[in-house]
């Protein structure tokens, strides 16, 4: 049995992909007007942060990037991986200054943020939790109608972080669990109020 | 021998000590015209997070309050803890991103920031590396005369850094290992350039 077609907004998703030297982002605009909805990458791009710089100017550099990013885009969400708390304490702590900076970067604009765990990104992605890096890059592609690969890995991490939000709202969306009025508030994703 | 009078520049310097609940700040003064410099304690306090509120609604809390007591105090250099690797990643990654907005703050300013470890500030205070809560507590009460032990504890260790990162430029100034022109300068304490 076909879905039901259904009329949902058109949604802007601003992801980001968090890293100590290279953060990724990446816009995504679905424009679904139908049970099938289209999926279009408006930007994607990566900010490199100077080894040489003061930890200061970096998170300043991450800080204005974004801020700049998110007010040309003007995205109805950010959407931001959850932490890999695998990794060890040192390494989280320096990611956490970063990510601590992006999400003040949405919050200053009034941006609703949603956080996703990287399995259920890679699910949403490429319908398997533990896929590899390059699966992902390849589906991301596929879902956007990219030419190519979209480079770097963290800009199509970012990428993937932003189609997982708005799959996530479609899907409930068709289950009745959400309105489409309420698709631009920040309760449309798990995690979202922590 | 007494050591020689030296005429050091007044300093103003605010330590922040982060947490992922209450970020406590403190702003001393060093007037420090004799080989005994004076300090003083202008203003000490915390920031409180309500957990109720999504994690960038109280980043945002932290930034804008930091910020504005920043633009109230106006201090030639910002002085925080670095950071203790012993927590769990988990607890690293929370902590990071509060820190993270506290140096962008700084930033945002053009403030210098030096990091100083544990130990290290505790020896400058306390004279003793290994010192208990209670001790920097009373140290720092009796180097700047307060009247009474400093509240809460997030904000006696933000003065103790403070004091710390004023007892080292000291210690350069007398030692000629900085001369009293880059007193204002991130390149006076060990880490700042980092």
């Amino acid at each position: 049995m076909p879905l039901p077609a259904v009329n949902l907004d058109a949604m802007r998703v601003f992801g980001i992909d968090c890293g100590t030297e290279v953060t990724g982002f990446g816009v995504v605009d679905s424009g679904d007007r139908t049970a099938q909805p289209q999926l279009a990458c408006c930007a994607m791009g990566a900010i490199r942060l100077a080894k040489a710089h003061a930890l200061s100017d970096r998170l300043d550099q991450v800080f204005r990037e974004l801020t700049a990013e998110l007010e040309r885009w003007r995205p109805d969400c950010v959407a931001i991986e959850e932490v890999f708390y695998s990794v060890n304490a040192k390494s989280a702590l320096k990611l956490g200054q970063v990510r601590g900076v992006a999400l003040l970067a949405a919050a200053r604009q009034s941006i609703p943020v949603a956080e996703y765990a990287p399995l259920k990104i890679k699910s949403s992605v490429v319908g398997y939790g533990l896929a590899q890096k390059e699966q992902v890059q390849f589906m991301v592609a596929r879902l956007l109608e990219l030419p190519e690969l979209p480079q770097p890995a963290d800009a199509a991490d970012a990428l993937a972080v932003a189609i997982c939000h708005i799959h996530t709202a479609q899907t409930l969306l068709r289950t009745g669990e959400l309105s489409p009025s309420r698709l631009k508030k920040p309760s449309i994703a798990q995690g979202a109020a922590r």
